[in-house]
């Protein structure tokens, strides 16, 4: 199939990589020309503009941008996609944002005639590059169906959400719940450690009970208790600190819309930014138990 | 074994039942006449006091009681099991409080030179039943060798957790954890909800995703999610509000003790306290979801 | 002076009635046709549309307006007052929106050659009718010195507080404090009479210590202990609950713009969330206190 | 009249000071020499124990200790204050301690024929020598006339709170409100000025505003806003984080047996937890604003 992608960053990039092993025609399209070139090695075509690609014969086009203003402008600006391109061709957002934004521009798409779907990833930039991202999924049956073998070529779960925006609603919700985890856990390991228990014993009795979550069993923030995490390398690579700050930002923005309480997520959004303030941003998001820890 | 148990309330009941049933000689003392005589009507003898415990035949002696003031009652008072008890006769506290009383109680039975064990369980009173409680096991290699036999008579997981009062670590420290993902998992839920998703479709989401924890996997607190959870049969049974409520103040009373910050938990334990100012203390513990609910 | 005033809702209306008693001639702009009606009894002229008072011959426009997008639509639409107002005409926004919002626009203002005013305004319904208002403006000293005396037709204290957007962001931290400060001051009065104290003994303590705040003694929220003010007459009245919440939205927004924690903030806004979300949004903001009385 | 003292720290000693200098005839106990020897110097009465005190002639009997234990031992101890005493002589405690401590107490004494009162006080070690202490009062209308006149040789503020224990309620009401202000003024100053705000122009406003509190206009934390204040001179001296920590403790314990919830209190107590963890004990309660400032 011929595809359009729009946004080669750090996940962006390894997912277009991935469509060209597939066997897809791509035409690409970057600010940075660097990003370009780098696909245009692999065999993509270079397009000079969105509204280039949205004019051009791709059945298909795919978005991987940094946050909502993005996307608005690259959709519903004056030479946007959705002015540009021609009745039909599905358009598939897999940037992060919320779940309002993703709804207007859904709404606005199928005015002109384009089905589209909001399909955020999971799993980091090495699951970019593995192709076993998770994508979850928000539109039509028939859009889902007709999106699924695209999407399988660069990531392993598949997850139909439900309507237009509910991609978006289920990585918020997950999201939010798991920056929560992730200082649950902190706080637990770190008091029973002060209280003079063994990091790894206590993880143990924890990753068997019911304090068992992906923070604890898969992900543990505390050095030494796992290895091949952040948290048994300083902290580096992973998911960073920002990343997290920014979906937490999304989650209590999305609630405050439809006035849900989110107690829990609010705090945790803040702790987030307090970490951030003091310059950790960039550090793995399990690094937040360093606020816990006296010895650090 | 001749053992003597002391308290036999919703827990001490079946598991000292599911001592008999292994095949222990069994001396009894509660306060509650009822529960004496049950348990006498299973091959128990009836004993007047927990002095006359002390000083009769049994070579092991387990206590399963509300709170921290009673366990100190029980073993440090004037005619309490320390000062009454036969050097050597083995302790085990089966009660959940703080690890500090734990470890003051632990402390004096080994200058009386009694060995003892701190043995909270988790697993709730099915768990008992069935005799599957897992046991966490603060005190010495010796010791907990010496009591595995007899705990595994109640039990399914017998987990050493390091020297006395690690088992009440262990066990604040997870359930401190468990409130703290239950309310994360009660705020995604409503909140994918209130923003047009299908809760089941939510919960399938996180639970093959990162937000993964017991609490969203095993006991989803939404409505219909799960069969046999509290949450599908309006919140009754399983483990009580006021119940988390004690533990979480537990754990932040034991924080307090070591100047270790657990933000997150502190704010869990006000919610859990504003829920049974309510009046909900009586239900299960998933139920915290209603106040994040608008339709109920 | 001739004046032009868009927005005659609730606070608009008065403070356009005072401008009109102060001698000013006013044209005045709103939706709401029986809002117009009413000023042009006072002696006001209806105007079509803002474009049309930006063309007409105010030398000042005053905008009060609800939020942030109708503020931008009103002021950078296409037909809007900074595209079609004559040069030099002064720009005044009362409204409350948020910091960045506020400097965007006047921006646009001072490149259009128009001098531009935050002006914020606290003190209620009733202070716009008394003109008490308080003003906290942004803007160049000069512009502010020729607005000092329009502004004081309508207001009492006219606080100059720097340059652009600085009027939003004195009004978003005064508010954002008052939010927490009922909240604490509604705790330490229901912990104090749950403890079995007297509520106007300990409203005395605290009003002559060092818990003092206007909270406590200009708008106790404990019934009974002022008069004449919400709490003495059912909640009724005063600044509502859906108002606080907006403004700890503005705030908790604009500390997200800068990675600023603001932690109590962050939960104030998530408790008037949950308030609001129960259905109490139009109760005086002190009313969160029955969040924490057990008889109520 | 002659008065027994026992508890001669840095608030004690000076207090125990001005009940000399108003002519009153002092016997001291403490465990400290030093501190018996600097009264003695200014005409005190050495005494050997509190038990010889009780069982001298002073007609009242005055202690300041550090927290509920040392309060607990002192008055009911084997040879304890209460065991000691003859009927009739009154007891007053200034200590700061738990209410339902101060009543456990304060039954003793009654039941044992010895008037008590709780009595702590606010004002710092500056109104301890200057005599201008603030007395929180639990005790009967008549205890309280009795006692009035030789609390004013101390005090200037000697408010009378109730029965017994409510001199402890108010103050920890008191200062649970004033911890979460503190930390309001901070979040809210540390707020303006990230957002562009000049530190001394926002003070103004908010202290003319509905913001305004203790925190704000008489003891700012942003440093150059008001002189001689700890901020602007390092955080010295003044109300120490640990002595805050304390108080926001007795709080949430005081809530926590009520089952009263102060979820800002909470979150309060925390933030003082996490400070002092980071070695911040001994600065000013003021200092917390340091959390929220970027350059610090």
């Amino acid at each position: 199939m011929h595809i359009g992608f729009i946004g080669l960053g750090n996940m962006g990039a390894p997912m277009a990589h991935n469509l060209l092993k597939a066997g897809h025609q791509l035409s690409v399209f970057d600010l940075n020309a660097a990003a370009v070139d780098n696909l245009v090695g692999a065999g993509a075509l270079p397009v000079d503009s969105p509204t280039a690609i949205a004019q051009g014969n791709a059945e298909l086009i795919i978005t991987m941008l940094p946050a909502a203003p993005h996307v608005k402008s690259v959709y519903l600006g004056e030479n946007g996609l959705i002015a540009s391109a021609r009745a039909g061709v599905m358009l598939i957002d897999c940037s992060t944002i919320d779940p309002h934004s993703a709804r207007e521009v859904a709404k606005a798409a199928a005015e002109h005639g384009n089905p589209m779907l909001d399909a955020p990833v999971s799993g980091g930039t090495g699951g970019a590059a593995a192709g076993t991202l998770t994508f979850m999924v928000g539109g039509s049956d028939a859009d889902f169906d007709r999106a699924q073998p695209i999407l399988a070529a660069m990531g392993k779960n598949i997850v139909h959400c439900g309507a237009a925006g509910n991609g978006q609603v289920a990585k918020v919700a997950n999201n939010m719940l798991l920056g929560i985890s992730m200082i649950g856990v902190a706080e637990a390991m770190a008091l029973g450690v002060a209280l003079g228990m063994d990091a790894k014993t206590l993880a143990g009795v924890i990753n068997t009970s019911s304090g068992r979550c992906w923070s604890s069993d898969t992900y543990n923030p505390f050095p030494g208790v796992l290895d091949n995490v952040p948290a048994s390398r300083g902290y580096s690579g992973g998911f960073g600190s920002d990343l997290m700050l920014k979906d937490l930002g999304l989650a209590t923005e999305a609630a405050k819309q439809v006035r849900q309480p989110v107690i829990l997520g609010a705090l945790a959004q803040q702790l987030y930014q307090s970490f951030s303030a003091q310059g950790h941003g960039g550090l793995d998001f399990s690094a937040i138990i360093n606020q816990y820890r006296k010895d650090t």
